[in-house]
């Protein structure tokens, strides 16, 4: 089930090679209320800026996104190349090309080969209707093993509505191969300034507590139309059927993340780590983003190695506060650390470092926030899909 | 040629496993003024925490030290072991323990096997004189490959004193098999606030401006110890010669700090990362850990890919001031990377990735200040060290 009012298309225009569908639209029949989240990176691709600007009216008709190319690290000539991109889907579509939002992934400092893209967009716009969201999933991945996407339903005035998305990853981010990107439509009318509250809360506890190699990129976007075609009266921060669309998207959010991560290059596990009783948030989401983030934790658990003591080492550089004599450490169930030593459950450990998924658990004893981080094993297969990745 | 007034001995405690010297000691004939500069990590390991309180009085007579076991979050316990090792050297050697100073590398959480280290003490007293600071470098190691050492000579007073240095390293810390150990010995005779002050900033240039992988040990130490067999007039900070031993410690600090990276877990190659022109030292330090630690630098230069988009994001994430648009990159004399975006020399630049030792230099036209950070690539020999490493 797809939201209803919205149309896709793909086509090839063999950006980094011929052989596949590389740029892709999603259009609404409806004008729709659009709200977006940007990489912090201070290296922002061409169609991230392009793609900021617009969002301040709050007002959207039309994603137009490619593989193949960031279009990072192009200079002026990279921002006339991304509103181009958009103005040539506007004139086709009859739609102002402030309403088109530009987004790339693929290799950053190349010029995009606009003489290949020109010629690709009256094919591409001749398609639209002829491709499906999943098409798009398909056409936005690089070094994605499979598409990605996810969806929500849930009754707003009466109706039900749907909330889908789709996203790509692969590296956290490989700034080569490039990018988080995350393009979410719903039918449900929602008011712009909710939309974009609803979005950033669900990123910050999704796209944002997820790391494959810590590497933030140039291009990542998450992007969400509500066009309104159920005919609800528009949500706004006070409805009372808010509450039940934040949640719905946090779960949607939170699901497509879980994906990415599953899918992190050369993972074979995926490593959820939850650090519990700290003194306030941030120390809870330093400690377990350090954790994450640790090469040490990560080559461990792809050896199956119980092997704690790394883990709170990177607790213990994270800048959390904590008093290291008090805290738990658990494997799955398993509590491998008791008040700051070894609980001696090496053997019980191990089984459990042999499963698909892990779940880190560390109780900080130092207050009453948590966070919740998802991350992947270091494999040997990371180093040559990144080592190979331009050769 | 090693500086006057110093005995070593090692032994086999069989610490971690038989068959090696795993323990060894540095004894100074006279009296030494001390300093020290320990791990930033909260986790700290019972013997970091020994040293720290011992080193407030500025004098020491000798270091006791093994590998094998880090002594790190093992307790109350772990603190009884650490100084109990201490008091049997000084014991033996007739001096008061709190000039004895106990320092460990290996698994983290394990208790100290004291059943074999006790037996192990009066062959390790016994054979003072009768090993090599060079034996000592060896028995610190761990998944080294190569022992390391450096000295300089410099004339004070008209006669020519000598620092010698020994080092561990391999993970640039790997908390399991774990940590930075640096003792430093000379026979020039410093004043102890002179000392600390000239080892402070000597560490502050050279091992914390290294990185492997980015984690930071629960047993990282430096120790310095000036026993003035010399007999020179002890340097003060206002010594006219004071300067010239600062210069000497920097050198020899470098020198080591650059055999530990060269020496990084599955390490093909040397990297060092210099960002010119920054706001201000932090901003430029900033930007060269997070190029030096970003994996997916590193897995560029292990496979010959100058892919500069890499350093462009890690740049970009790293927090520093600076305008993308303003900022060059260069693979040692190959400028890749003009004002922002492509220079065009991809091919010359390849030839350059070739090379065992690369520097990447960014020039961010942001201010004055720069920093340097050594580094190495990241290999599948990581992996493979760090994912079977307890196994």
């Amino acid at each position: 089930m797809k939201p209803a009012g919205y149309l896709f298309a793909t086509a090839e225009a063999a950006i980094k090679k011929p052989g596949r569908k590389d740029i892709a639209v999603i259009v609404s029949e409806l004008p729709a209320t659009m709200a977006g989240t940007f990489t912090t990176n201070l290296v922002k691709a061409a169609p991230v800026r392009n793609c900021m600007k617009k969002i301040r009216s709050g007002e959207g008709r039309a994603v137009v996104v490619n593989s193949g190319n960031a279009n990072a690290c192009t200079g002026r000539q990279g921002e006339k190349d991304a509103e181009e991109t958009a103005a040539l889907v506007s004139g086709q579509l009859k739609i102002k090309s402030s309403l088109t939002y530009p987004c790339s992934t693929g290799v950053i400092g190349t010029p995009m080969p606009m003489e290949r893209i020109r010629p690709a967009m009256p094919a591409l716009v001749k398609n639209i209707g002829k491709s499906s969201f999943d098409d798009v999933a398909k056409a936005i991945m690089t070094t994605d093993t499979f598409p990605k996407s996810a969806s929500r339903r849930l009754k707003v005035n009466g109706k039900y509505g749907t909330i889908s998305g789709i996203c790509k990853g692969a590296g956290m981010i490989a700034p080569n191969m490039a990018t988080m990107l995350c393009f979410i439509i719903t039918d449900i009318a929602v008011e712009k300034k909710a939309l974009q509250a609803a979005l950033s809360e669900a990123v910050g506890k999704s796209f944002n507590r997820i790391t494959i190699d810590g590497d933030t990129s140039t291009n990542d976007t998450a992007l969400i139309m509500a066009n309104g075609a159920l005919g609800n009266k528009p949500l706004t921060l006070k409805s009372a059927e808010f509450s039940a669309f934040r949640k719905a998207l946090d779960e949607l959010t939170y699901e497509l993340s879980r994906l990415i991560v599953k899918d992190g290059e050369g993972a074979t596990k995926l490593v959820e780590v939850f650090v519990m009783n700290a003194k306030n948030e941030a120390d809870a989401a330093k400690a377990a983003l350090a954790i994450a983030n640790s090469s040490l934790v990560k080559t461990a658990v792809y050896g199956n190695d119980a092997n704690w003591g790394r883990i709170m080492a990177a607790a213990g550089y994270s800048k959390a506060k904590f008093d290291p004599e008090k805290a738990d450490v658990w494997f799955n169930k398993v509590k491998v650390v008791n008040k700051g030593i070894a609980n001696n459950k090496d053997r019980e450990a191990t089984e459990e470092m042999k499963k698909k998924e892990l779940r880190i658990t560390v109780d900080l004893h130092a207050g009453k926030a948590s966070a919740k981080v998802l991350t992947c094993d270091l494999t040997e297969d990371y180093i040559r899909i990144n080592a190979e990745y331009r050769t």
